[in-house]
């Protein structure tokens, strides 16, 4: 069987569940999954569906093209279809903290996450051990105030020779330029190690200790040019209590952005996530 | 505009999605919401669908006529079809315990829930002036062994009277018997406060207490006639320690016994419950 | 038996564990409770101790006059000793929301609170009904900007005349002013609907709806001069998704003011929050 | 500094506090941490107690002997005393599944866990590499019906020979046997896949699937000769709804056992655990 899965959002109109069935009806899908979210302030409308094709009939090109000249163009729709054959390829930058890369790559290792991870990128070589350990490649390219512009060439032709999907920052020290930003549009995730948007910017477990907050969180959200208010698409939290000190803070910490991160990795690889406004529509 | 809900569950065959939803679009209904589910171990396809009318030229009665003839007929479905105009009609039994009543005529006074309440059914008479405080009608129908089966025809009386749609055990500490678990199949909810299948049957923070959990639960469910065993409608816990005394369980499980089940009476009220094989589909 | 627990803070010094129980040991006292903290970065040691005396031989006000000769002075402690004998009186402010008012009263009245309700004042009619229903004196103290100060003298005298202990806020939609604040010191427990610092201010819940947050919360927190600010007692929070609106929001946050602010209320009746330095350390 | 944590468990008295305080305050100490629960039922005093002498002048046997004499024997305690000096030994014996085996190497590599981990014991070899990477010794010893007791004498042996102190089985898929459960009383960590009580033995997941529950659970335990009816020392939970399938369900799992894991261990070995009548007492 051939699985495709459609992303669409545009103007809510009557009619267009109707329209987008039928079309799948005409061309022999059978719709496994379809869920819907209509933004009454905004009224926009977002869907997801799933629909699996018969192998020897299909082919995922001559769907995209029809599927534009019949729906897409009459909608106004922004629409993306992707192939269950091809997973996407996912780049990972980290600098020295070692939590979300030993978890993600446990995951990878163990077959949950639906993509490929073609190559490592780090601004230090502290964590290389660990890629040869999992048998990734790791590309040491370090980072300096005189640097910067050069080693971005250097991250972006990688990501480029690579054709790679999307990236994510696990706990990656540097601050990303518009540039790559603007490459990959909702497409650059990063984890936060706090409850956005309380303690936004750098040193917020240390924010956290002098409010004196009960309870902690992490945040993943794609990247957008201003710093930490890019859309979120995963958060939790953990009850803390005046016993924490600051590194006991960060020790809990560290296991929410595990979890937080590879849930937002894994909702954005299966396509369950739509940007919209600075706001994400998770179909999950 | 007239708002109808459908729930539909039946054999999983391609082209279901498109027929329902063509059906609407002929009907000159905008859906509005639509979310499906395929059980694909026991190949089931469940879906719940709201969609808007406009007013002078639909009939409730006339669409579920043709909704039967040309759909469900043809694809065996089972289905309900529900008019927004419609409030369903809740019959609450309590006895002694107090703090679910509060919590649900406080939200009820505030508007929180969509349904009617037209009276109160009591084995004591403890709670009436809450009843009364409230402005709800309070039937004291004594249970004792002797009575019981008087007592009940009683309460079948009642409900049918006032054309009851469900019924909602709030910590009414009578087991109620399969004629009326069969009158109201699916319709009657109880909360257990334990969570379930852990501590079936009576004191259940006796027994948390006993075993030393480090977690409570509360535990809404439909009630069938085997004791604590029916389709699980929503759980919430809450996390204790060896400080808590059995009266410090007791009082925390409160909190979450009023939560849990004012979530489920939400869930059922709305048409959000679908049942199958004793477990829940909940299309939230 | 006599109860009386002892709160204690000062600086750090060897010994102080050991004097503090052996003076409870010479007055024949036994411990029933200890508990102690040290904040290290600040060298401030924090201890809560409850004790038990055999009644015919204790006086509480001549426990403390040689406590303080004995030990308080010693050390140099911030310290305090209540009698189990005598309820802390609460005052209740509200305005027009209704949720955590019935929630309070009907854990109240059900007896889980230990203290005493003297009056409600409300700068609005609106919720009088309910305080006559549980049989509670109602004072509506209207506010406008041309009567702010006159309006506050009459809560002043009312405080007064009852000798109220401490001020629950709850949802009460006027801000006291600093002469109040600094009448009360950590004694005005605020409930504030997000989770703070996220949102501090008016309209949390339409900030948290356009950030698009995937979990919001309540803190209830000691009041302070500057606006959401204050020692924070308590804190929870739940998750939300796309699929809600600023309404939905609204109601699901309800059901966390309610428990928050409870639970920060008998935190603080049962005496077991101290604070230091804008922060609060709770023996729980 | 010399720090040592002390932990007591005896009957009740008035005095005990005082006298072990008194007893420390003579020998210099510094206490850092002092906690304490009485089990009201039962009669029981729980102590948990830090502090910290000055190098030089002390000896952790000699005051161990001292205590004995003076307080231990007095009061009939049950006690145990260790120096901040000496990290406990723990053995892992795992099985095929290899997320908590992750889990816990990145944990001991970034420095977070207070132990020693002299070898891993395995049944099989699949998660050798995994040993091999984080340098670990790994010793297979396979475990057949026929090869059950000889395979136990060969654990006995390398446990003996490394002075392991506690037994963490890691989803380590073998019953062990009563001999190996009395060497080391409430030194056996399990972690068992679901919230116990509910779904004891095989196949949690499966179980909790089949009924429908909306939360799934973990549960790590100290492992007695009654399966998984050992005290418990960690909970943790998570939200599941109908659409998640046995696998996923399972995925989601492997978080919670994850995390619910490495806190139990964390509690043993920094002893904040203490056990009586099959409930553990937690001083976190």
């Amino acid at each position: 069987m051939n699985k495709i899965t459609i992303l669409i959002h545009c103007n809510d109109l009557p009619g267009i569940v109707a329209s987008v069935t039928n079309f799948i009806a005409e061309k022999q899908g059978n719709i496994i999954y379809l869920d819907q979210h209509v933004d009454r302030e905004q009224n926009i409308f977002f869907m997801r569906l799933e629909s699996e094709f018969i192998e020897t009939s299909f082919s995922t090109e001559d769907f995209k093209t029809t599927f534009k000249e019949v729906l897409a163009d009459k909608f106004k729709m922004k629409w993306r279809i992707y192939s269950s054959k091809k997973k996407p390829k996912m780049a990972l930058f980290v600098s020295k903290y070692d939590h979300c890369l030993y978890d993600l790559l446990g995951r990878y290792n163990s077959g949950e996450l639906n993509l490929e991870i073609p190559f490592i990128v780090s601004n230090h070589v502290d964590l290389k051990p660990i890629a040869d350990n999992f048998k990734i490649p790791f590309h040491h390219i370090p980072v300096t105030k005189n640097t910067k512009t050069e080693a971005e060439e250097k991250q972006l032709q990688l990501l480029e020779s690579h054709n790679i999907d999307f990236i994510v920052l696990a706990r990656y020290m540097q601050i990303v330029s518009g540039k790559l930003i603007n490459k990959y549009p909702n497409k650059i995730i990063n984890i936060h190690h706090s409850f956005l948007p309380a303690f936004v910017g750098a040193k917020p477990y240390h924010s956290a200790y002098k409010r004196g907050v009960k309870i902690i969180g992490a945040t993943s959200h794609y990247v957008t040019e201003e710093l930490d208010a890019g859309p979120i698409i995963e958060q939790d939290v953990a009850h803390v209590s005046h016993t924490y000190t600051i590194d006991a803070l960060i020790a809990k910490g560290r296991d929410l952005e595990k979890i937080v991160l590879a849930n937002a990795i894994k909702l954005h690889a299966n396509r369950k996530v739509m940007v919209y406004n600075n706001k994400t529509v998770i179909f999950s």
